[in-house]
């Protein structure tokens, strides 16, 4: 019993521990799998997610190459990089394409966005991918973390 | 005839215009793929590569998870960022781990190494791990590129 309470409290400090270091990297390396294999990487805003719960969410355009990459095959990395402050994170996570979600399509808008989806959250070709989180290393100037997290 | 030249041109061109981005980022994500199909990063130095040909080394530990998991799967993909240059490289390659050339090893040590290969290059549970580039991704204040490595 002691266990079990010690490894949840673990886990909830971990995750608020990476929540603090993910609130200063808005920029991740998203990385997916295509069909012949190979892994394909690209810079994605992680919307200053500064309440970080293990769940990350993107803006994606419908057909677009990692919309079609993650509903055939939901592994996918998120590498965050601040070498300027010693600090790496890597999340190993399982990715859903969500549609039709207008409401939280508004929530997380923000206005820089319209650089990429000029017709704004509204626009049903606009789609959400969400990323939850399995397992998470973190390196930091104050410490290392390697977790798995909990659902 | 023109077009080949010209696309040869324009490979070589595009190689070091990285090559130029990359001098700068030493420390990469390098995410390969478990035997279970989740995807896996790491931070890793890329050596201070001052000339970038399409290769990329890094060392390594026999036996070590993403030793094993190159071994098992050669598609990775090392993400480069710098957000707050607005540099972001991504580099799909296939990546082969190199055991047994104990000059290459000793020629892309680094002291710093120690901390992670307290023996040195000569150890023989070092080995290396070369990644090759198949297609880049390279985003600079000054352009955007996407190109196959040519072979």
């Amino acid at each position: 019993m002691n266990d079990r309470t010690s490894t949840a409290t673990d886990a909830s400090e971990d995750l608020r521990a990476v929540a603090a270091l993910l609130a200063e990297l808005d920029i991740c390396m998203f990385t997916s799998r295509a069909e012949d294999g190979s892994l394909h990487g690209r810079p994605m805003s992680n919307n200053g997610d500064v309440e970080y719960d293990g769940d990350s969410w993107f803006f994606a355009r419908e057909g677009s190459r990692k919309v079609v990459e993650v509903d055939a095959d939901p592994h996918v990395e998120l590498g965050f990089i601040a070498t300027e402050r010693a600090t790496w994170v890597n999340v190993e996570g399982e990715a859903t394409v969500v549609r039709g979600d207008e409401q939280r399509k508004r929530d997380l808008w923000q206005d820089e966005f319209k650089r990429w989806f000029e017709d704004g959250p509204d626009d049903p070709e606009v789609v959400l991918i969400k990323v939850s989180a399995r397992h998470i290393d973190a390196w930091s100037a104050e410490d290392e973390r390697s977790f798995d997290v909990a659902r």
